[in-house]
């Protein structure tokens, strides 16, 4: 077969490809990342790369002005390689994992509801109800050395100290450790602190220290979504959070969902590339914080996971093929824990790593991390969780049952798949207002930049206001006329939101049909999701009390507007609490407590799993709502447009 | 430093050296065998070898001829290199690892008791006491495939149906089978086996192979001896022994005894080196077994160890040196069941090692698994279990209490330290019979071949002999005068057993009063440490009812001749069963049953021991002890000489 050379710019990096692939396969073999959300299928027009030097040939796309092509821009994913190339990538053709702050990315991580105050308080209520007891907790001792009246073997007089301390039935160690027992034991004059990790149902001896470190004990919660990955580092003896960490998971170059990745993950190498990327991500977080307060890595003792069922099965590089191929069945929900370096993350080099398990396919322990943290479990009364991503994950329930679907609601909440969509970051149009007279837009952006796209809660509020300015009529169709704002385009009309004179590009944002067609669809699949729910058990909306908002909104969604484009149900705003990121507060409570844990476990048998695809209603609902806010308007009493 | 090379013939070996270090120590480093049985100390005179070329220094001994010195024959050990050279190893100075068969060494090997057949029989109840449930298990199983309606994950539906058939509180399953999970599941059609091995109070998971292969499922017992190493394949199904090897330990040429290995495991890679020589002997008995017998090495799932102290820290390679260190503490009596793969054993990848715990530095598991196979802790009955070695071990005990002691006897009845000593194999002395009136001598050889030096079981009958012929008086000085038997030497008077026209090497085979003091001393520690434990808890010889007697004698011990120079107590013959190697049976029944692994535990953790060398008593024991039998004749009424 016929290599030839390609060089990226600016990375100046070079590979050598068989004749015929891609630029972007070639760019992700490369380790150069391009932008791509529709997964290489030339649809999202996003990976536009310059060509310096060299022939390609290329299907004609829609996608490219004719503007561009005379400037020699094609599209990665459609471009095939025919001689040795030089592609310079454009910034706005760069995936660029830059690592916001939680005040960027406008994130409430200290408490799980940071806005009400009443409920804040019953947050810290929450955090407390579990006993702490980290999944790694140090333990200081000074063994009596042995004399010819006290002969027990180092081991075992290492194991009776620790069982003078707590009732463990089953204690293990590692041969590592038993190699350098002798050794530490009697270099620290018998001074010793020993790491006892939790671990399927044992304890292990992880570590074994001369001299007393237990007041160096630390460990990572991760909450491993799709888009995002947060990383919290946690001082295990006193719970407190040290720093958190937000930024993006680098297996997006290789598709923005998780069937485009599952896809991927049969490729050549592609289950070993996507395990990579999240791994490099997670360990670049846990360098940054570490350095950041001055620990040594090897203080740091376990790291615990929360993620959907197919990141938890790359980031422990499990082939998640199954996941997509029907019946729909992962390879394990309930992954045994494990040392953290068999993952290939990088803490102490006997550290642990354990992931909250999941209840499907595609519920998560994401999932089960947030009915943890919100407690539904425990409530008398029924609770909603919704949380609203690219899988859209609802439970429903109490104390005495609790059921969750997956309603597939495509990536738009997310910013993907939408022409001016972007991650809630900086730069983002997260609120948006528009004067019912004369159209004109307000609009704030996260980090108060000038504005570089629009994310999910922006998408919302553009939508419900174009809505009650009339901008739109109820099925999305643009109906104002004659207004500079209006536009012709290849998807419909569309309406400008921001001018390209005030922009960071130089180029209008703007929502077209197409894209009020995609957000549309993606409420349809989660209103229908939690209205089959609530329908198959047997209840109405009105008999649910709490409902639970969870997501990558930043720190804002407008409930109101959520509710008048028929994404959330006709309820009081009272019943309803934003938690921002759930499942990063439920893997901290794991991480620091056993019983948490053990609640998790519990939580993911629990929990049925209704599977939404073979409901045969389930096309009917999602027709219906299919609708601004629905078809039926007796299911939004009170929402006037 | 300046280095040189040394070149060993006929090995054709060479290796560089620093200046001034010994032959023997160069030899050792090249990894060429040289037999030393006194450690490098200039005391045994073995390890000779022919100068080819080349300057060396060495000290005077007398270990060395004068027309051997001419012929340029130094000692290895106390020759120090100047230059380069070439040595030449003539082959009596070989360490040689012949690959002896149970017959060459007269082995008992099939049932504990071979020679009284009432007693074989109570044997095969013996082995039947514990239920079968061998250390790994093979389990096929049909899976029901998933469907829509049966969703579990993959490892949760295996767990599923292992857990049909048996109750496993705690179960675990490794990143790397989970990892190849959903592709072994479907590409068998949901039909597997599992490997299941019990580990530490768990469960493990640790292979699922496509298809039905539970018919073959091996494992293998080893008893790792200081001297000699017995394996044995078994058909775990079965129960049936496929194969018996025994060979010698190559630390052998390291050290005689367990002290002299300890101190050579704190020579720079001196661990690394007696670790890979054990592990080096076990791996070709493994795949020699394995290679008779057709069996795929994937298919030995499992390996278990009994051994000293010593021996089992060597092939994990712990650090032993704390063991011959005030107070004697190992670093551990129990070690956990690991991989097989982490202490270097070859067998499938993911096969589990376990070993029988021990009581202490020199009550190791070898003699627990002696006490586990001769079943005294069931009997109602006193029994004592004399493990003749160079650590002679001692049991004494019933169901209601065990108690033990270590008695450093030193090599002499393993044929070490005795100037034609040898190991119970082929070309050994070990019947011998002297005429009171000429003193002729008769003996036989082990393999019927011509003799080449002196084993155990020989030393005892030549001394018993000697007595009887009054050659020698109950000191062990000769007496005789005047015979062509009977000549002078530099270690005092020798008796000539053999003369070199009749012998292998063409050398003499002599006893000398230095040998027969050795013999002496052996016997006395012995004896000694079987008494004092016997008064130490309070009993008479007249009280055990049954003496167990193991050890390395081949299939051959004169128990009449063992209580004639008082090694043992003189007791009725009908008391004393010769059980030959207690420990590989006792190995075996733990591979065999998880009820005699959960005894041996039992045991290890019940057996006292009882430190002779802080015993005041012992002493005056021993030296009461240094006579033939004994310096009061009171206790060995019936002995006449």
């Amino acid at each position: 077969m016929e290599k030839f050379k390609v060089t990226f710019y600016p990375d100046n990096k070079t590979i050598e490809v068989e004749k015929g692939k891609t630029i972007l396969s070639a760019a992700i073999s490369a380790g150069v990342y391009i932008n791509s959300s529709c997964g290489g299928e030339g649809v999202c027009g996003r990976c536009k790369v310059i060509l310096k030097k060299g022939t390609v040939l290329s299907q004609p796309t829609g996608r490219l002005s004719l503007e561009e092509r005379r400037h020699n821009i094609y599209l990665a994913c459609l471009a095939t390689i025919q001689s040795d190339l030089e592609v310079e990538i454009p910034e706005e053709s760069r995936l660029i994992f830059e690592k916001l702050s939680p005040e960027e990315l406008g994130l409430r991580l200290k408490g799980l509801y940071a806005e009400v105050e009443e409920v804040e308080s019953s947050m810290s209520i929450l955090e407390n109800v579990f006993i702490h007891s980290p999944l790694a907790t140090k333990l200081y001792l000074e063994l009596p050395p042995p004399d010819l009246n006290d002969k027990i073997s180092d081991l075992e007089r290492l194991y009776r100290e620790i069982r003078k301390r707590h009732q463990i039935p089953i204690m293990q160690t590692g041969l590592a450790n038993i190699r350098r027992l002798g050794e530490v034991l009697r270099s620290s004059n018998w001074k010793v602190t020993v790491t006892l990790g939790k671990r399927n149902g044992t304890v292990e001896v992880v570590l074994i220290e001369p001299g007393n470190t237990s007041k160096r004990n630390y460990g990572f919660a991760f909450d491993i979504g799709t888009t995002t990955i947060y990383g919290q580092l946690i001082d295990l003896n006193t719970k407190r959070i040290l720093s958190t960490k937000v930024t993006y998971n680098k297996q997006a170059v290789f598709g923005p969902d998780v069937i485009t990745r599952i896809i991927y993950a049969q490729e050549e190498d592609g289950l070993e590339k996507l395990h990579h990327a999240v791994v490099d991500v997670m360990n670049e977080m846990i360098q940054e914080c570490i350095r950041e307060h001055s620990i040594d890595l090897n203080d740091v003792s376990c790291v615990l996971c929360a993620g959907n069922t197919t990141m938890i099965h790359l980031l422990l590089k499990i082939d998640p093929s199954y996941i997509r191929r029907e019946p729909y069945v992962p390879t394990a929900n309930f992954v045994p824990t494990i040392r953290a370096a068999e993952a290939g993350i990088k803490i102490n080099p006997r550290g642990l790593l354990s992931c909250i398990p999941g209840v499907s396919s595609y519920v998560g322990g994401d999932t089960v991390a947030g009915v943890l943290s919100c407690g539904i479990e425990r409530e008398k009364d029924l609770s909603l969780l919704i949380d609203i991503g690219t899988n859209g994950e609802v439970v429903l329930g109490n104390r005495d049952f609790l059921i969750s679907c997956a309603a597939s609601a495509g990536p738009a909440f997310e910013g993907s798949g939408v022409s001016c969509g972007m991650r809630a970051s900086s730069g983002a149009i997260q609120k948006v207002k528009v004067n019912p007279l004369n159209y004109e837009v307000k609009f704030s952006t996260i980090g108060d930049t000038k504005p570089k796209g629009i994310c999910g809660s922006g998408y919302i509020d553009i939508i419900a206001e174009m809505l009650k300015a009339k901008i739109i009529d109820k099925a999305g169709k643009i109906i104002l006329k004659d207004h500079f704002r209006i536009r012709d385009s290849d998807y419909g009309k569309e309406f400008v939101i921001a001018f390209g004179n005030s922009t960071l590009s130089g180029q209008d944002i703007i929502i077209n049909e197409s894209d009020i067609e995609n957000i549309k669809r993606a409420k349809a699949a989660i209103f229908a999701g939690v209205s089959i729910l609530i329908r198959h058990m047997g209840f109405d909306f009105e008999d649910i009390k709490k409902i639970f908002i969870a997501g990558g909104f930043g720190n804002y969604l407008d409930i109101e507007n959520a509710k008048l484009i028929g994404l959330l149900p006709d309820l009081e705003n009272t019943r309803y609490i934003f938690v921002g990121n759930s499942s990063l507060a439920g893997a901290r409570q794991v991480l620091l407590s056993y019983e948490a844990m053990k609640k998790a476990g519990e939580l993911a048998s629990k929990i049925t799993y209704f599977e939404l695809s073979v409901e045969p209603s389930y096309m009917e609902e999602y027709m219906a709502a299919l609708f601004f806010p629905h078809t039926d308007s007796l299911r939004f009493p009170n929402i006037k447009i």
